[in-house]
């Protein structure tokens, strides 16, 4: 949890909590959401997944902006993030003016997946090692608890070649985005994960509920149990249920991130 | 353990700490115990169960204030909670007056346990790793070094479905409250976990041992060991071994997880 | 590691630290050691072994002061412990004035220890996870690395009745020491772990080597491996290579410790 | 992650940091590189492994400085070195003056591998768990993502002995470099691991990748996994991959590290 410490304690972002309302749930799904907040959400996003360890100094987090456009930073670790950094995306994955600044080589996973799916609206791609772990087994990463039943049957798993390489290309983008399907995560075999959201707050739940249901499956196997109790598919909900709550109450996490971030600004 | 940084160095707190008395054992059990120190005990528990990790940011904590009510939080994050965040609920999950702040949906747990349970003082309910495992599998959790004794034979489980769901009525906690009968713990599966003790000092210590005792056996197992020497069950003791002492000086590890509140107060 | 934070971040210890003269190695096995440096080592031991999650608050350090005579604190959590706390415990476990302070329940593990073994200058009592689990099972734990080569071919197990309960009097202190004979560590099972070295700074890098080579043995074994190529045991050494080096330079490592805790006493 | 805080926050670091020009990359690679630049960088990629639990007390980390010369600290722990403690070391593994700092006793790992390997500019010696575990079995370290794509087919090991003894000797240093022939790491039997690469940003990916990929396989082989899809070695690259990005943009890490560190500065 200290990674937070890294994660959050750096000039500019004090700027963008302070900008904040204090516990009030962030409306990332709401058409009414300005770019400003969105912004927001999304540093607190890249900060907090940084944070839990889903992210290392090469994932990054996206959030749609308009049907044909999102918002990601430049090619720049998610520890240091900050409003500045992001710009926004189209769905060919091309920023109108970069300032100079590298886009992110693997920016067609986000560009393709909200092409082809209108209900996505914030994307996260990590390197999490119990996850790259399934990427490269047979054995099916099926959901254990409630957080985690947002992955349906079982996690699908896209092949970039066999040397784990990314996803560097549109073409890629629409292959990837096909392996997902109508899901709400892909494993890509040796490289890492995708997962996806209907808004900022459901995708950090469901990525660090993907996470510990990964490291929960793997332990049972290794135990010798040979049938875990897997529970029933809930694609819909699923984030709703991450924090053992019930009925998409996300506040309560939200501002307890919120409040992580500020109180360690404090410290700095 | 640096979630403690994040979960206690927040205003308000230090005021609860302040009010402490040195290393003086709660009184939890005493019939003279104030409110003011019940609500300062269940926020050191709140705090330090997030700190070791048994509580994400939707477990919860309470302690029975008389035989028809107890003391818990709003729908908040256990980092977050201050003495003010408490609030007296009834055996029926009822508040009088919560000042427009949401109940925890999972408060049936706690009602229908302290109904059935006249023994019991103390309650956390969180979504442990190690416990979510073991309520999805077959294989039972068995006490393995002393401050697991408490747990009796092995842990029984509840189930609600098979999506993983919570406790949500009081229904569903009277059957959970049958599903624990008269031990000490009580996994929900694809969930979480309840633990109950007769005092905080001892919830403390028994979810700490209960998280610990499920890490080992399992990697016992994972091990190959087909017979691992679990200990004779000592449902009455147990809290008081946990920490390798006994008698049940918990004094000894009540003054430290105060001293790290103070002392983590201090640097913000 | 940031339980050093907690660990060492409290009054007191800094004047401990600011007596202690830069990098100089300890002379804890030299007869020309005074009290205030033993005192000094001790507390650091303490420290360093809470930070590294050797000890939780229930373990104890102690330094061999006189043939007949050791220092090791009242009953208090390691992460407190400062010079002030020690005591002159004699090997019946009695203390002359204790200053009403309650005295270590388990303190017969080192006077016995101390009475049997006169080559024995520093004992640590502790119940670190990886420990118990191997207390636990049938499986021995043999040394896998250079750093724990002092534990010869296995760990002895000693068993006190079948609760895991801990060793609180002189007759069972006398049977632990016997299960430990000649060596430098012995499991309690169900309960815990003893180790004991020729100098405080043996003992710090014996019990983190002896930890280190537990879990690595238990993950090697769950891995299928069904011959791991365990070390030839070098029970007279073993601490001085702990730490990767040779020769027992052990101020590089003592170095270290005690940087951090200068370090960290800043920020407080 | 707090080790950096442990690592880093220590005076006369904050000028190593205050000389490092943003977050242009290293050119440790390029003929212009000063010895001031390597000096900073050196200190960086000890902080950083130290961090990332790479490295404990006894490590080290080594830069090419010409053709029959390397920099690398006198026998001081990796948390605690600063340019001051840099040191000219020549490929017999001699430094002209001291100035009464006692070398590092295992110097001609380096020394050897640098005659043998005019590819290898950078180089680094830990004692890693996972790698520890690995090179005390016979189960081969294959590569299981893009990162770790450099090591080949399998991580050859060298053996000194049955009792897990380090590189104290020219002519083991040798046989090390033989071991370990055109690849970018070699583990040493029972003791440890040695990782190369043509840059120290690269040898820091290298290293964190090649510590990831170990706890990875372990945990599939332990989770039953007969077959893990291992990738397509590609000694080559690897590095570049590292990080889940690709081309060897290695700034990006480099900025995040170097960020750590001046962050943490300004907290001491």
């Amino acid at each position: 949890m200290s990674r937070i410490v890294i994660a959050l304690a750096l000039s500019g972002f004090s700027l963008v909590v302070a900008q904040s309302p204090g516990a009030t749930p962030p409306q990332a799904s709401s058409p009414a959401a300005s770019v400003a907040s969105l912004k927001q959400d999304l540093v607190i996003a890249d900060r907090i997944l940084f944070d839990e360890e889903f992210l290392d100094t090469a994932g990054h987090v996206s959030v749609r902006l308009a049907p044909d456009r999102f918002l990601m930073p430049w090619r720049r670790a998610p520890e240091l993030i900050v409003a500045e950094d992001l710009m926004e995306y189209d769905l060919d994955g091309n920023v109108a003016d970069a300032k100079g600044r590298p886009l992110i080589l693997e920016r067609f996973i986000h560009s393709e997946i909200y092409r082809a799916r209108p209900d996505v609206r914030a994307i996260v791609h990590g390197h999490t090692p119990s996850l790259v772990m399934f990427s490269s087994s047979n054995i099916p990463l099926r959901p254990l608890f409630s957080g985690a039943g947002f992955i349906g049957q079982s996690v699908p798993a896209f092949k970039n070649g066999d040397a784990g390489g990314g996803v560097q290309s549109a073409d890629l983008g629409r292959k990837l985005a096909e392996a997902m399907g109508k899901g709400g995560a892909v494993l890509m075999r040796g490289h890492g994960v995708v997962v996806a959201a209907p808004s900022l707050v459901a995708l950090v739940q469901r990525a660090i509920s993907l996470d510990t249901n990964a490291q929960l499956v793997a332990r049972l196997l290794s135990m010798g149990d040979k049938e875990p109790m897997y529970i029933r598919p809930n694609p819909a909900g699923g984030a709703a249920d991450a924090a053992g709550g019930a009925g998409g109450n996300n506040s309560r996490e939200w501002e307890a991130y919120k409040r992580r971030a500020e109180m360690l600004m404090k410290r700095n």
